[in-house]
C-alpha cells in the first residue's frame, strides 16, 4: 500500500479536528473558490466527512467580475462534486463599494455563504484559509495601527449573531501544503487571476511584502506572524471576556446618551479603560474612535483638571461629577 | 524676532513633558551617541533643563570597534559642551557574545550608562530613540512570534531592579524631525558608518524593509507601528498587573519545584492562563517556554484526559491532582 502524502494527511487531520467539533450527521458548507486552498479543503473534508455521518455541499461563488467566471466556476464544482460532494453555484452581484472592488466582492460571497448555510440549515460554513493568508492579514492589519484589534487577523472558529458558524481549518497549513495536497491527489486547481492582480492589497503584501521580511528578517517569518495573531486574539478574547462582566454596572444609559463612572475606569488599567471608551461610543453612536480621541477622552479620568467638553464624531463627551457623559449632537 | 523652527518647538516639548516628571534640581544623563537624535535630545534638554534648575550630564559611549571611535565620541562631547552641558566619554571593551555585535554592543552601552548614572545620583537616564526606532523594533519584533510581548518595542519610561529610570522622551518624534532640529540649530550629527551597515538586521529594516511597506500599505506605517506597539505595551501591562495580583494566591513552593492550582489556571481566560505558565517557569527555572509548550502545559487543565509528564527545559510539567507540579531535572 502506498504511503499517504504528508499533505494529505496533514490536511486531513486539521479538517477532522475541526468536524470534531460538529455532531455527528451534521450538514457543512464548503466555501469553495477552486484554487489550491479550497480544493484541498473540499476533497479532506468529503473524506473525514464520511466517516461521521457528515454531509458535505461545496458552494462556489460566482462574482461575475471576470470573463469566463461562470465556467470556472461550473468547472470547481464539477471537481467538487467529483470528490462526493453536493456542489452548488450561485451567482452573485458585486456592488460598487466605498471600500474597493476587494471588499465589495469580499461582502457579496459572505452574504451568498450566509443564505446558502441558512437554506441548507448547515452546521457550519467551512473556509479555506492558510496560515499564508493569516499572515497577510496581520500584515494588511498592521497598517492600521490599532493594536491587538488589527493584528489578531482571522478567528479559527466564530459564531455570527445570526447563529452562522465560521470555521476555518487550515489557519496552521502552509498555502504549499494544499498545493501538494492537489498534486498529490491529482486535482487541479483553478488559478484565479486576481490573485496575481497587483491592483489588490493582499496581492501586493503576498508577493512583495512577505518575501522580503523573509530576506531580511530570516525564514519563518509567516509562522511568527500567525502565532502572533493567535495570543493577539487570546488577549482580545480576555479583554473583551472582563468588559462583558463590568459593563453593566458601570455605564448608565440616559435619553440623549451614555455614561460610564468616573471611579470605575480609573479603576481599570489603561487598557480595559481604552477599551471600555471606545465600546461605550461604538455601542451608542456607532462610531470607532481613533486612538488619540480615546485617549483625549481617557484624559477626562486620568488627568482631570476641568477639562471643557470633548468634540468627537457623532458624540461630545464631557466630565459631570463622578461620570463621563457622552451625548449625541 | 525669528520664529522658532517647528522641529525645535516639538522636540523641546516633547523633552520638557518627560522632565515634568522628575523632581526640581535633579541630575540627568542624555545618552549622546552623536547622532541627529541624540545630539537633538541633548540640545532640547540643556535648554529645558535651566529653567528647571536640572543639571544634565551627556554620556558618549566609545565602542572601540571603528577606527577613530574615540575622536568621534569626543568630538560629540564637544558639541555637547558648546550646548551648556558636562560632558563624559566612557571607553568600553565589547566583549564577544553569542547574540552577535549588536547586542554585544547594546549590553556593553546600557552597563557603562547604568554605572555613570549611579555614580553621579542621577535621577534619569535620557535615551534618544525615536518613532522610527520604535516602528524599527515592533517590526524586528514580529520575526519572534510572541505576540504582545514582542511587539510592544520599547517603552517611553521604565524604571529597573537597581532604581535607573530609563526615559524616552522621543518616541513620538520622526527621525526626520530631530535631523530638522539640528539643521535648524547650526548642530553637525555625526553619521555612524554602522547606520548603513546591512550586516545588522536593525539597517535592513530601516533601509528595505520600511520602505516596501510604505509603499505596497501606503504611507503612515510606521506612525501605525508605533501606536501598535503604545497599545500592546498598555495590553501587557495590564495582564502583569493582574496577574500580579492573584500569583501569590495560586502557586506554591515545594522543595523540587513550583505548584499552581489547576481550578485557578482552568477560571482564567487562556490569555492569563498561558502568560502564568510562562512566568512561573520563567521565574523558577529561568526557561522561556516556546508557545507551543506553553500550550502543552495548558492542555493538561483545558484538555486533561490523563496526559503523563510533560518534558520541557530545564524542568518537567505534571498534573497531579488539583495541582500542575513544574519539577526541577
Amino acid at each position: 500500500m502506498p504511503s499517504l502524502s504528508p499533505a494529505i494527511a496533514e490536511i486531513r487531520l486539521a479538517v477532522r479536528t475541526a468536524l470534531g467539533s460538529l455532531p455527528e450527521r451534521a450538514k457543512v458548507i464548503v466555501a469553495l473558490s477552486g484554487g489550491a486552498d479550497s480544493l484541498a479543503l473540499a476533497a479532506a473534508t468529503a473524506f473525514e466527512a464520511r466517516s461521521r455521518g457528515i454531509e458535505v455541499v461545496t458552494v462556489t461563488i460566482d462574482h461575475g467580475l471576470q470573463e469566463g467566471s461562470a465556467d470556472a466556476a461550473a468547472s470547481s464544482a464539477e471537481k467538487a462534486e467529483a470528490l462526493g460532494n453536493r456542489a452548488i453555484v450561485e451567482r452573485v452581484d458585486v456592488a460598487a463599494d466605498a471600500n474597493g472592488p476587494e471588499a465589495a466582492a469580499r461582502d457579496a460571497r459572505y452574504a451568498a455563504l450566509r443564505a446558502v448555510a441558512a437554506r441548507e440549515r448547515a452546521a457550519a460554513v467551512l473556509l479555506g484559509h492558510t496560515l499564508d493568508d493569516q499572515a497577510e492579514t496581520v500584515l494588511l492589519g498592521l497598517s492600521r495601527g490599532s493594536g491587538a484589534t488589527s493584528l489578531q487577523g482571522m478567528a479559527p472558529r466564530r459564531e455570527d449573531e445570526d447563529g452562522t458558524i465560521w470555521m476555518r481549518p487550515m489557519l496552521a497549513v502552509r498555502r504549499a501544503t494544499t498545493e501538494a495536497f492537489c498534486a498529490a491527489s491529482d486535482l487541479e486547481p483553478w488559478n484565479d487571476p486576481h490573485n496575481r492582480d497587483h491592483r489588490f492589497t493582499r496581492v501586493r503584501v503576498r508577493e512583495n511584502v512577505l518575501p522580503v521580511l523573509e530576506t531580511e528578517l530570516g525564514p519563518g517569518i509567516a509562522e511568527a506572524l500567525a502565532r502572533t495573531a493567535e495570543q493577539l486574539r487570546e488577549d482580545a478574547e480576555a479583554f473583551e471576556e472582563m468588559i462583558h462582566e463590568t459593563i453593566e454596572d458601570i455605564v448608565e444609559h440616559a435619553e440623549a446618551g451614555i455614561s460610564v463612572s468616573v471611579a470605575a475606569l480609573a479603576a481599570n488599567p489603561a487598557a480595559l479603560r481604552n477599551r471600555i471608551i471606545r465600546l461605550v461610543v461604538d455601542s451608542e453612536f456607532g462610531v470607532s474612535l481613533t486612538r488619540s480621541q480615546t485617549l483625549e477622552v481617557a484624559r477626562l479620568v486620568t488627568d482631570w483638571s476641568g477639562q471643557g467638553p470633548i468634540d468627537l464624531p457623532g458624540c461630545s463627551a464631557a466630565r459631570r461629577g463622578v461620570r463621563i457623559v457622552f451625548t449625541a449632537k
